[in-house]
């Protein structure tokens, strides 16, 4: 038991050194012994978990859709609306893209496209289902005006994130990303929401990406 | 004359060799070599040109812009509405990810953070600038609702179209941009087009994302 929790822990740090080591680097550049410096553990103990860099790589995108997902699954369970439960899905990846070095390594490894030999779609599929499900919730209870179906509007949320991060990452290293996903927020509501309510909603989406995120760190 | 002119098309054969490399191996993978072989060029004549293999990618990246941003006065100087003039703009930009061997390597140098020491902001900035001008001026001749504001406008609409592209490859090699992209303009156009022209908006959107392109091949 003692030796699998210690395999467990340093199968964990070398993810962790791997995060950071893309981080400095990238992975183009990173080396299977700047990950294993950057764990402390010896090249056998590396290859003891992992076969490749390809593999550590794999480990660190799992780990960070793990925890990306894992406080989804809070969030979707909560009492908020569905609209509500979007942006908050949507600002809690955003701050966890500001100071997660696992999901920050996570995404970058994920969007550059040659990190693999075959890109990775499972994160993006995730993601859309999990959408898609809260965007029909919202229109059957009356909270969408029913304009844009249920798919195309997770078809579209997804990569815009995913396009206003990278791009925020470019200009600002993400400081200003809880900011500019408002913004996209403030588009998206304004299509979705009866005009009545609209006002309302763009208030809470203030209050959503203003807010100082509470939240129990998980790993 | 005749050797400027001859330095001119080496230099341009080296680009399009690099653009062919990277599209094969990835610009981490690409090396000089490689890059000599495609393009027909001794290494000698490629260090006449380049230093290093950033260079190249640099020269490449420009090049993508210079393509795009001349098709782009094109459209921005047609009798077009300027809401529909940034939906052709996006069209143009996308047909040319399909098809533009220079265009689709540039974009992947842009996208992928590692590929640069400071990753690139000049090509997001032209055209957010570009779009910005437009959202003023369709919010001015009251095409738009007023609602988003032109630079808020813009600053979404460059890096939602950056990941909807981005996710596009991941998905189909960006084999249904247009129709990504189409589903992009349906949800802005029903935030920022007033209730009484949005069917024609939406028509003259589905008009311009499935049109073949009709485009003078530019270098």
């Amino acid at each position: 038991m003692v030796q699998q929790e210690r395999a467990r822990v340093t199968r964990e740090n070398i993810v962790l050194g791997a995060a950071e080591v893309i981080r400095r680097f990238g992975y183009a550049n990173a080396t299977l012994g700047d990950i294993g410096d950057a764990a402390g553990v010896t090249k056998g103990a590396l290859y003891f978990h992992f076969q490749s860099k390809e593999d550590i790589a794999r480990a660190l995108v799992e780990e960070q859709h793990r925890i990306a997902r894992e406080a989804a699954v809070e969030i979707v369970m909560s009492d908020s609306s569905a609209v509500e439960k979007m942006m908050r899905l949507c600002m809690d990846l955003a701050s966890r893209l500001v100071d997660d070095p696992i999901v920050r390594a996570g995404i970058r490894l994920t969007t550059d496209t040659s990190t693999f030999e075959t890109p990775l779609q499972d994160p993006y599929r995730d993601w859309m289902a999990t959408f898609e499900e809260l965007a029909q919730q919202a229109a059957d209870e009356g909270e969408t005006n029913g304009r844009i179906p249920a798919d195309r509007l997770a078809r579209f949320i997804i990569p815009a994130f995913t396009g206003v991060q990278l791009v925020s990452e470019t200009f600002t290293s993400r400081k200003d990303l809880p900011e500019r996903v408002l913004e996209m927020w403030q588009i998206i509501l304004t299509a979705i929401i009866p005009p009545d309510r609209l006002e309302t909603s763009l208030a809470s989406a203030a209050n959503i990406f203003t807010a100082k995120p509470r939240r129990r760190r998980k790993r």
